[in-house]
């Protein structure tokens, strides 16, 4: 199996995390931690649920990493991650060493690997990531596009 | 009491937040969350002790404030640090939407209110901070050198 192969195998199990989040009623965002071949840590967007600002899909799978590890140093590790992370989330990378990021879809309002920053590739931080951008991207844009305008629709249905 | 008073007294407490991680080894750096001339939240660096990647003051005092909030959004907050924000941390006080941030010392390596970036005031980002800057930063900046300069000297002594 060929790195783009796997890596669309290991996206796949990030969007069936993103799925676990939607059928709750959360931003269907997922991400999953990958170490030697095997998947470490999981996660999944929890913030409405939670009440807490930081559970994003990235840090909980971080942490259940650095848990599973023993350490806070994610060394050899590859994230995957459906959208592009937002600015808290590429710090948590940084901050967790993690060495190679994959993310499916761009996010242009809030990404900050590529969208509206750089901070992964950022010479001046003591951690710089590989990344890898746009597997399975449409997959995972799609998903978060039907469910905003899924919500939209109920929104305009509880109006009437 | 003035604005700055009031300032001062809650870096005060965030001091002394940073004091408890000195006494166990950490890199001394806390933080503090006040809404209506109240502290709701307190924290400080756990990093090596947690061995978990995100246990920095910033991020362990938005987690406790939304749970005694009981919500994510921290409105009517000032956030108070001894230190400039990472990324990390200036991403999860806008993912928390807390409207003022005061912080000690600036970090001109990894800051990103002020030093490398400034996160907090991006307005293509769906949140921005009011900042303020310097807050009794002499003795936040202090307490940091001479943790890094007692460390050095430590590590000195044990490879002789």
């Amino acid at each position: 199996m060929d790195v783009f192969e796997q890596d669309c195998q290991f996206m796949r199990m990030a969007i069936e995390e993103a799925k676990k989040a939607e059928t709750i009623g959360e931003v269907p965002i997922g991400a999953v931690i990958v170490k030697d071949g095997n998947v470490i840590a999981k996660g999944y967007n929890l913030r409405e649920t939670s009440q807490n600002a930081v559970t994003h899909a990235e840090l909980s799978a971080i942490q259940d990493a650095c848990k599973a590890l023993g350490s806070w140093r994610l060394e050899e590790t590859t994230l995957y991650v459906t959208l592009e992370p937002c600015p808290m989330c590429a710090g948590a990378i940084l901050q967790s060493r993690i060495p190679r990021v994959v993310y499916g879809a761009r996010d242009p309002k809030g990404g900050c690997v590529d969208s509206l920053y750089r901070l992964l590739n950022d010479p001046r931080f003591n951690h710089e990531c590989e990344v890898a951008e746009g597997v399975l991207s449409d997959e995972c844009g799609q998903m978060l596009s039907t469910f905003f305008r899924n919500l939209r629709l109920k929104k305009k249905q509880e109006r009437q």
